[in-house]
C-alpha cells in the first residue's frame, strides 16, 4: 500500500533542499543539543537525572520543539514526553522514533538527545511539506535510560513496553528515596505509572538513531552506519565484608579490609575480561563503609557490568568472576555476596527494517555498513513490542559518557537525512 | 608546695568508698556514653561531626553535665565544651583534663567521650569532698579531633592550643561547604575561633585518658596502662587520572582506568605496610569519578594514612609508596598526583607526669605497665602547649571506630580511680 500522498526517495532530497538546507536543520538540532546541556543539576558538569527538577525542565523544552514541528505533545505518566504527528487517518498505529533525554553523571551533549531532536526535525521537515502517511509518527524522549538515579536502567522504555515490575517502585536513590515516593514528588503518580504501557498492536516500527559510542564508524571513515544488533550485559553489583577498625592500632595482618580485597577483585575482573574475546567489563563505581580515611575499610559495594555479542562468552565470563572473587574473599577472611541487578541477552535488531536503514544509509554514504552495538540502548527494550532497527552516527574518538563527546555538523545532517530516508523506505514498503 | 585542703591517695580512695561507690561512677560514665550515643545524624548508626546540629546538641548536654559537678561551663569560639573547677584561688593556671566528643562514621560509643564524662566524674567527686587544688581543674571536650567532615583532623585541640591556620578555614566539606561558612552557619565565627587558644601560662598539665583502641592491654590481662608516645603519622591523598567512557564500546586495552590503577595502588600500599615492622598503611576513603556503574572511571581520589612509631621507617615507606604508585601510573597510561594533608612526627609523653600516670595504674592494677599508642590523640597537639600524659583503658578485642566498641564497667572504675589518683600525685608533687 502506498500514501495518498506518496514521494520518492530522490524527490525527497530535493524538498530537503528546497525547503531549508539540511545544513541548517543539522545546526539547528546541535543548538538544541546545546540547550538542554545547559539543564543539568550541577554547575560545573552536565547531569541530569531522572524525576528531578531538570528533567521537568528539560522535557518542557522537548514538548515545546515537538508542538513547533506541528505534534500533539504530552508528558505520559512515566515522565517520558511523547509527540505525536498524525497520518492520514487519525488513531492510526504508529511508527516511533526515539531515545532518552536523561544522562550519566559528568555526561557529553549528544548521547540520547540526539536522535530526539533529529525525529523532531525530521517531523518539522514532513509537516513542511504536508506530507501524511498511513501511519503516525510518534517521538519518545524516555526519561531514564542511563539509571544514574536509581540503579536500575530503561525505566522509561520499560514502562512504555508493559515490561516495568511493581517490585521496581522500591528501588532506592542515594538519599534513600523510594521510585515510587520520586514519582510522586514529581507529581506523577506509583500507580499510574503502569498505564504509559503501550500495546504492539498500536506500534509498526521503532527507529533509534544515536551516536555509535565507540570508534568503528570513525575507523571506517563512514559517518553513519546500520546495527544489527546490542550485545548482551550482565550487571550486578559485589559485595566485600570484613570487619571496620583504627587505622593505627590494627596491625596488618590481623585486618580483614573489604578495599583489600576489592581492589583484588576490581583486577581479577579486569584480567578475566582482557582474557577473553568480544568481552568487556567494568567497575564503575565503588563504595566504602565507614568511608574515613582513619578507619579500615568494613564493608565495599562495587558494581560489575559486563558485556558481550555472545551469550555463551558472557555468561563463562560471569561464572569465572563469580569463581574468582570467592577465592579472593576465602583468602582474606571476607564474605562475598552478589546481587544480580540484570541480565539482559544480547537482540537483534528487525532484519527488514536494518536492511531499509542500511539501504538509506548506502544512499547517504555510499556504503551500506552493518555494525553490532557495544552499548545498550532503548531499542533493545522496544524489540518486545515491535520491530526495531537502529542507525548509528559517527562520534569523535568514539568517545561517549564524557564532556568529550563530540560529532561534527555533517554527520549529523546525514544522520538526518539517513532517518528520513528510512522513514520513506518504510512508507514505501507498506 | 601541698595544697591547703590536702589528702594522700589513700584517703581518696576511702573517701570515693564512702560517698558514692566507683562502681556507680562507671554506671554513670557509661550510661552518659549511652546517651551521647543517640545523639547522632543518622538513623542506624552513630555519626556526629563538627558544627552540625548533633554537635550542638551534644556540647549542650555535657555542659549541662559539667555544671551539675560543679564547673563553670561554656562553648569556646571553636565549638569546644570547657569546663572550669576553681582551685584555691580563683584564676589559678590549670590541669587540663580532656578529649573530643565527635565521631567517625558508625563509632564506637567511647572513642573520645569516655574521657569527658570519666573527667566530669572525678570533678563531680572532688567537689563533693569540698576540695580545692592550688590549680584549677578544666575539663575540654574538643568538638573536632576525627576530621570526618572536613577531612583535616584535631580542628578542636589545635584551635585551643593556637595551631589551626588561616588556611584551614577554606577546607572543604563534602558539599563544599568551607569551615568558614560552616563556623558562621553554626553561630560561631571565622575570625574569632582564633580567639580559642590559651596560652603556655594558663596550663599546668594535660591529661588524657582513652580507651587503647588496641588488643595490648587485653593481651596483657590489664584494665590500665600508662602511654608513653604516640606514633607518628602520615596522611595524604592520592589522585589517579584516566579517561571516562562508555563501558560497553572501549575495548579493555584501549582503557585509561583510574579504578584499576588504584586498585594496584591500594594492594601495592598493603604489601609495603605488611613487609615493614611497625608500620600499618589503610586507603580508609575512595571515591570514583564519574561514579555510574556504565562508565569506565575517569578520576579515582582515596586516601593514604601511613603510621609508624619510628620516624625514619614511616619516611622510607612513604617514599617506597610513591614509587610504587608512580610506577603503576606509568604502566597504565595515567597521571598520579599526591596530596600531602599531613605528616606527625611520633611525639613523647611528659616523663615526670607519665611516671605519675604509671605510678597510680600500678596503685590499681598491681603493674605499672607503659606502652605506645598506636591511634593519634588530641594529646599530641597539646603537647606544644605543656606537658602531657595519657591513661589507656582496655577495650574489647581492641576493636575501635566500630559499632562493636566496648569496655566492661570494672575497667571503666580503674580508669576514674587512676585518673583521681593521678591528679592527686600530681597536686602532692607541687
Amino acid at each position: 500500500m502506498i500514501n495518498a500522498i506518496s514521494f520518492d526517495a530522490n524527490q525527497n532530497r530535493n524538498d530537503a533542499d528546497k525547503i531549508g538546507s539540511n545544513t541548517s536543520s543539522a545546526n539547528r538540532i546541535m543548538s538544541r543539543c546545546d540547550q538542554l546541556q545547559k539543564i543539568s543539576s550541577r554547575k560545573e558538569t552536565y547531569f541530569r537525572a531522572y524525576l528531578t527538577p531538570e528533567h521537568r525542565q528539560a522535557a518542557d523544552k522537548i514538548m515545546r520543539w515537538m508542538r513547533a514541528a506541528g505534534m500533539l505533545a504530552r508528558m505520559d505518566p512515566a515522565g517520558n514526553v511523547v509527540g505525536r504527528y498524525e497520518g492520514v487517518n487519525p488513531g492510526a498505529p504508529a511508527v516511533v522514533l526515539a531515545s532518552h533525554f536523561d544522562t550519566v553523571r559528568d555526561a557529553g551533549r549528544y548521547d540520547g538527545v540526539l536522535e530526539i531532536l533529529t525525529a523532531i526535525e525530521c517531523i518539522a521537515a514532513i509537516r513542511d511539506r504536508r506530507r501524511r502517511f498511513p501511519f503516525a509518527l510518534e517521538v519518545y524522549g524516555f526519561a531514564d535510560e542511563e539509571g544514574a538515579r536509581f540503579s536500575i536502567s530503561f525505566i522509561g522504555s520499560r514502562a512504555m513496553a508493559g515490561l516495568l515490575k511493581d517490585q521496581d517502585l522500591a528501588k532506592t536513590d542515594i538519599d534513600g528515596i523510594t521510585l515510587a515516593e520520586a514519582l510522586q514528588n514529581f507529581g506523577l503518580s506509583s500507580t499510574r505509572i503502569f498505564e504509559a504501557a503501550r500495546q504492539s498492536d498500536e506500534m509498526l516500527a521503532y527507529f533509534e538513531l544515536h551516536i555509535e559510542q565507540g570508534p568503528r564508524l570513525q575507523s571506517e571513515s563512514l559517518s553513519v552506519g546500520a546495527v544489527t544488533g546490542i550485545q548482551g550485559q550482565t550487571f550486578a553489583t559485589c559485595t566485600f565484608k570484613g570487619r571496620a577498625g583504627h587505622a593505627g592500632t590494627v596491625p596488618m595482618d590481623l585486618r580483614r579490609d573489604g578495599l583489600l580485597g576489592s581492589a583484588e577483585a576490581v583486577l581479577a575482573i579486569e584480567k578475566i575480561a582482557s582474557k577473553e574475546a568480544d568481552i568487556v567489563a567494568t567497575v564503575g563505581r565503588i563504595t566504602v563503609e565507614p568511608g574515613a580515611a582513619n578507619v579500615i575499610p568494613g564493608r565495599v559495594i562495587f558494581s560489575i557490568d559486563l558485556r558481550s555479542p555472545s551469550n555463551s562468552r558472557r555468561n563463562l565470563a560471569w561464572w569465572k568472576i563469580r569463581e574468582s572473587l570467592e577465592a579472593i574473599a576465602r583468602r582474606r577472611r571476607l564474605t562475598v555476596e552478589f546481587i544480580p541487578i540484570m541480565s539482559q541477552d544480547p537482540v537483534s535488531c528487525d532484519p527488514r527494517l536494518t536492511d531499509m536503514v542500511a539501504e538509506a544509509c548506502g544512499e547517504v554514504t555510499g556504503r551500506a555498513f552493518r555494525m553490532m552495538s557495544g552499548a545498550g540502548h532503548d531499542a533493545e527494550i522496544m524489540a518486545s513490542l515491535c520491530p526495531m532497527a537502529m542507525i548509528f552516527v559517527r562520534c569523535k574518538n568514539g568517545i561517549s559518557h564524557h564532556p568529550d563527546e563530540a560529532v561534527i555538523s555533517a554527520d549529523v545532517t546525514d544522520g538526518y537525512r539517513t532517518l528520513l530516508l528510512t522513514i520513506d523506505k518504510f512508507a514505501a514498503a507498506l
